[in-house]
């Protein structure tokens, strides 16, 4: 299921009698940080309207806030705000900038009130101009590195891992000839996960950590590069896919063209939740296609754990691709189980206390006709906290359904994520605290079964992944300033 | 397909040169004028907060509009403005408002600048108090009695049926001695569809056509009683359903309790097309499940137009259940043939003359994965125009289907409605002019099939239904004043 | 002093901790209805970016609501909300809009959340086209004709007197060649005051109430016709003077040109009150200078209650030249006794219980240096409840004035007034529960005087006018529905 | 005259044909860069409430932009955005913030787009916490010092001086033990003016230059310390007036209480033109009461320029003051010469291209009735450009005036200010290029005088104040990178 449900209380200040919403997106499921879109076009003629298209296309990787810094001439101007893409980057907006080079941004955030400032793209003055950053991981040293920077005596305007890569790069440009080669020294300094587009005022720089945790493309429209979060990116702009940017390669493009600045090396560790959920079935991220990886998890799904049943569904959006696996490995029929309500906005007076699934309803109704008297097999991505699963069960028996078997196409989180995943602290995490049977109990199935661990490579074929938020074994080690490196 | 793109030129007056943008919603799909919603609480407790999850529920009915009139204590207040549920009922303006009763409107409008003003609920002040009403429907006899009723001095401020409603009430109510009776007396002045809602300050009154055009269905919910266009919108506020309103019935909730004003009498000839693609597939519309009657037009349509294919898919939305239909009953696999992004909004700037399908793709993307070299089965709801089927076939070419077998969950249309749909004028309508062939060739399919007009029955069981806008033959005489009747 | 402050509490429906704010503009001062502006231009070039200029030099006879309406080759627009000129018609609105011809009005209104509704320019449908209407001023048979109207089965959408103009010269067109000849049959229906713009597709009109309450203007710029409620106005858009509409006037203007379809008639009653308070100092109306009637108010004044002072300093903005007037006739230096802040916005959060005076100080500073120390002449224009006036002697006390003198630039307000000013109930005006020596005590002045009835009309030299809120002797019967009839 | 117009082409990016706008506040007119406004609160109850009052009180120092940061129990949010105060710091704003120390900030900007980002107050996150600030100054040595610091590695995200200052404070107190110490150490590296409030999160900081070129006051209300650029917005929010900050003076509020962190030293040196033009007529700075200041000018100027006349009149609004002055000591009456209509808005469309007199026209209305047929004197601040006094004139004459004679209560601007004032380059400054006859000439006044340089101190008693923009002759070395030191 792509967004929840979560309820919580908007205590407004200076009032005793809080009003109680319902907000349509919440912490029981996982968030990526962000997605990435960048384009530089040798014809010098005014792409900033394919901006919107490329950053609703990874609007799904980031719905809090978003942003352009745009180049025309070397003068570089900047637009972001809280709010989705088609709220921010508005005709007015994008009729008001123009240029021939643009970097954009989604953007998750816990923060509150400030979030217009911790908006990316972050622009910085420096000593060589103006550079403009959009990043899209985590730095699992930022804590450590931001106490040393600010022990030397940097200032940060913001919370955020960009501003800290920003501040390494201008640093370094004051000790070297170019751009290019100040992010090259820059880089090595920070550890982590990152898929990067760097701007400077004539120049657009890609760079992709070096276990290439998060995913980074490269494709071509005429006679503009195109850099982008996932494939699907390059798809809504019309453009053509050329290659991933490989773990650890840095790419400059210039007036003099495209050029690898550093080549890719390490060993890839894509991050396997890419696949499972956050990523867009139509995208394909280093050679995989999300849709097939996650028909394949489904198809695993029906061998490890079968089930007599009438109907296979999948819960809205990432699970259907999954129970479409799960179908046609156990011959179980397919249908649609859900229905969707994409006009769900973000937030709801919550009408009274009695009503604590009405949320979770409209946004997907159960299909009565279609479940009512039914054995279902029930795919959803992953098991959280449990609540909104709890809750999407109950509403399928009430609607009718007869046995509910839950099955999960990932296996259960465990550990903490320090490459980009926003996993809640352990103790909110189901299955750390219970057994296998007690979360089916908790949640209300006939039966549950999650993926095997072992099997999860099956997904991306022979590729290496980072599998740590199932089994605390990270491809690197994290060194968190504060406290949570294990 | 649900809601597809228009490429329209917005001529800012005062300025040559034009900016040229895409809506995300057009001309190429038919359009229904509106989704009712109300409640009266028993209790006299605030159910304003249930609004915005019962219009939410029916925001397929309509995008341009939203408005609610709530009463409290027999004071009216109103809300409405353009625009969707979620941006115009904010938790603000729904703070604002409290009440024990309330109707509500969601709106699909053609017209501009004004659209403000032309937004349901209709208030109306006259000799015995406030009138609010929501209409979803048409009068087939609107521009004649509009006609009249001005000849005799009445002035309207909006160009629309429900004012005339409104105005017949507020007419027969100064003759007789309740808004019951007058609602009773006025409605043989109209003919066409309407499924109304009417609010007094005490009562709030249901009324459906003769003919039952238009969907209108009572819920309950703990001491409430809740009309809506579809049940959804009950699941949506957690209502129980109880029953339809009868076509020609009318219904009072007062504070005596609820009664039959006028029994329903006459012969119901729902309308057809709300099956085929209005309603949302998890309603039950007079007894008629909508996703089963898509999934029996995908069965006839596989027995009607059966091809040799690898895999049938469906054109989100509305495709999709009679996608599966046809994969059931032929034994071709069904699979995910597009991806939608619901993220998409109103208006973007077009980014140039060379990117015609940009907004398409970035609305519906096609999974390459699923479909490349595969020979296709795709269908889709209807075909209008024709411009927006020819551009997903290109598509899907493009993306490397071998073959593209198209098939159309509905008969060709040919004729105009008069009862509430949209329907272009007929020389926009690309099967008035061409022969299935040329449709075909014109669109890019391998072949093209149609529902037969004649088995449209089977979806609906024995039940009639109007079909007048695809084989001319209307279920009452129509009488325009503005001469399109036949 | 023009617009005073408002303590309120804004119970929030939904929340038992009501927010305290203080709004900058209120009760104890009196509002005029409205301010009426229009152009039409014989060359058929765009006028509407006229508009803002022309109804913003009329804003400070209505700030709640405005709007225009825009006739372009027989089409009609419109515009309106709630908001000051600069916040309803901006630039991105004027630009939206293009005209030859066009209508415009400013709105001091009481209602609450359904402002925009009433707002106006009324537009309405009828047999013979679209029909414009704003008005300033107030039906004294309004109730009586609404009642009529309403029983003969009109139906309403406004609470107001425009609609019921609007209604009855739609009424008389049914039977009658031109929409002037309609206007001239339709206004012998309707008592009181209004200075109206009524504008049909091709026709401007103007027409004033045969006592010619309130004021309307008539100017020329280039080849275009002005009418205005204010001389000021036509002075904000380059456009020369031309004269007066006189009571009882019909004026059209035309594709023929301009023609006084009926000639003005019956004896002339200015509102006295235009001059004191409402109208800007800069406007001449029907040949009485504003700011010259005030300052004969000032010197009246003067003669009428000397006192021996050391400075006369006036209540920003309508006391000054007043306060100018009584320097110039006694000899007593005049000063500055305030600084106005200009930038303070409509609504405020009351810090805390304590600080009552806030308001007022931020709107009006006392000025310390020049008044300390000092007996004061303190001149505004009117005294409503005496609470302001209560405040603003506080404050002067408090800055150090040694005396305060009070003098009232007009009479005492006794009784209602019928022809457009909100006065409040009798209850609430201080003058009719106390004596003038009781008024002295409650506000804390050392001394108090009034201007004398009897010497009012030397403010408008030999001129009739209207004094029916200080005398209760008004120039024509009042029959009004709602038993405020005298 | 307070605010003037602005004449500009608003060329829309992207748009052949401009839209031509009017800007009612413009280059012919001085600027102050900002004013301040903070407040300590012993009692721990919230004051956020306070800031709209205290800043719109300080509104005329600076329209562009404005924001505040609160500090509750050491956790600091602010809000900033372009607009006046009445639009950012909405009741929906306020109430969503809470706190017991705050600062704010109003501010004038010459920045496009990125007005935002540049708005104050500059919320900073370094080592020892959260560093908010707000600046009211200009450093003369502040190119020269980013220079250096960019050097050393230092990156910034606006082009401001504040954030200098902030990141020379955070330097400072990586290597010492409070605040208080690091604002000691960095303020010597700075140059130039400043009137400073910091806010740490437990500590409220005020600083002012040693020259003392802007106002800082000090005020107390109940258990609060209030900080003004001002003492009209302590005034504004009923704080009592304590005193001035001293030039070199740093101020230190915590949770001790209120503490000197060092004593003022050095001679001051305020601007005179903070008396002329820019502080509100109610405010005393430094001792001096502003209203006396302008008044002094006035009858400077008469005794320096003395001319046989009817009246004398001042522009609205800080000629009036001096006006009167002028009227005291030659005898000549005072009369109101125009009306100010302070509802204008930012932004006109403008009509046509001969309408080159409509904006100014709009904004202050000549009183025909009072100067025609009349030898004038007209009072205004100063003269910048030249362009808008010919326009004043020319109304004034079209108005009837026989004479007019134009007096300024000001020297001729001759140089820049490195200190605040954005005084336009030396070759738009008409006094720069022509005599002075060549200027009555060019602004069509029949005579025209100066304030003589040398009574200049005359307004300001024995103090000592900075004249630079009149003699070149400046208080301090000014040091700056960008090449216009002289």
């Amino acid at each position: 299921m792509d967004r929840v449900l979560r309820l919580f209380w908007e205590h407004r200040k200076g009032e005793k009698n809080p009003v109680k919403t319902e907000c349509m997106s919440g912490p029981d499921k996982l968030h990526e940080e962000c997605g990435v879109f960048g384009i530089y076009n040798f014809d010098k003629s005014n792409i900033v309207p394919l901006m919107p298209f490329g950053l609703t296309a990874l609007q799904h990787r980031g719905q809090e806030s978003c942003g352009i810094a745009v180049s025309h001439n070397r003068e570089v101007a900047y637009y972001k705000d809280t709010g989705l893409v088609s709220d921010v980057l508005t005709p007015n907006v994008i009729l008001g900038l123009s240029g021939e080079m643009a970097i954009g941004h989604v953007r998750y955030s816990t923060t509150g009130g400030t979030g217009r400032e911790n908006a990316q793209p972050i622009v910085s003055k420096y000593k060589k101009g103006t550079l403009s950053i959009v990043h899209n991981g985590n730095l699992s040293n930022g804590a450590k590195l931001r106490d040393e920077l600010e022990n030397a005596g940097a200032v940060f305007h913001t919370t955020g891992d960009s501003e800290l890569i920003a501040f390494l790069i201008a640093r370094e440009r004051l000790h070297c000839g170019s751009v290019e080669e100040a992010v090259k020294r820059a880089l090595p300094y920070v550890q982590g996960s990152y898929s990067l587009l760097v701007m400077s005022p004539q120049k657009l720089l890609a760079a992709r950590d070096p276990n290439g945790f998060r995913p980074l493309c490269l494709g071509k429209k005429e006679n503009a590069y195109v850099f982008a979060s996932e494939s699907c990116a390059l798809d809504a702009v019309g453009a053509e896919f050329i290659r991933d940017i490989e773990p650890g390669e840095i790419i400059a493009v210039t007036e003099e063209g495209f050029r690898v600045v550093k080549k890719g090396e390490g060993t890839a560790h894509h991050c396997i939740f890419e696949y499972i959920y956050f990523a867009r079935p139509d995208s394909v991220l280093d050679g995989i296609s999300v849709i097939a990886a996650r028909e394949k998890a489904g198809r695993l799904l029906a061998r490890q754990h079968p089930v007599e049943a009438d109907l296979v569904i999948g819960v809205p959006e990432s699970g259907i691709d999954a129970a479409m696996g799960y179908s046609l490995e156990s011959g179980i029929p397919y249908g649609r189980g859900f229905i969707k309500n994409s006009y769900v906005g973000r937030t709801f007076i919550k009408p009274s206390q009695n009503d604590r699934d009405l949320g979770v309803r409209l946004k997907i109704n159960p299909l009565r006709e279609i479940i009512s008297g039914k054995r279902l097999v029930v795919v959803d991505d992953s098991i959280v906290r449990g609540t909104t699963c709890a809750r999407t069960i109950r509403m399928l028996k009430n609607a009718g359904a007869k046995e509910v078997h839950m099955r999960v196409a990932a296996p259960p989180f465990l550990w903490p994520c320090y490459f980009g995943t926003d996993i809640p602290d352990r103790e909110h995490l189901t299955a750390v605290k219970h057994t296998i049977d007690e979360i089916r109990a908790e949640i209300g199935a006939d039966t549950l079964g999650y993926l095997d661990l072992n099997s999860l490579h099956e997904l991306v074929g022979s590729k290496e992944y980072c599998h740590g938020c199932f089994s605390g074994a990270y491809p690197v080690r994290v060194e968190n300033g504060n406290g949570s490196e294990r």
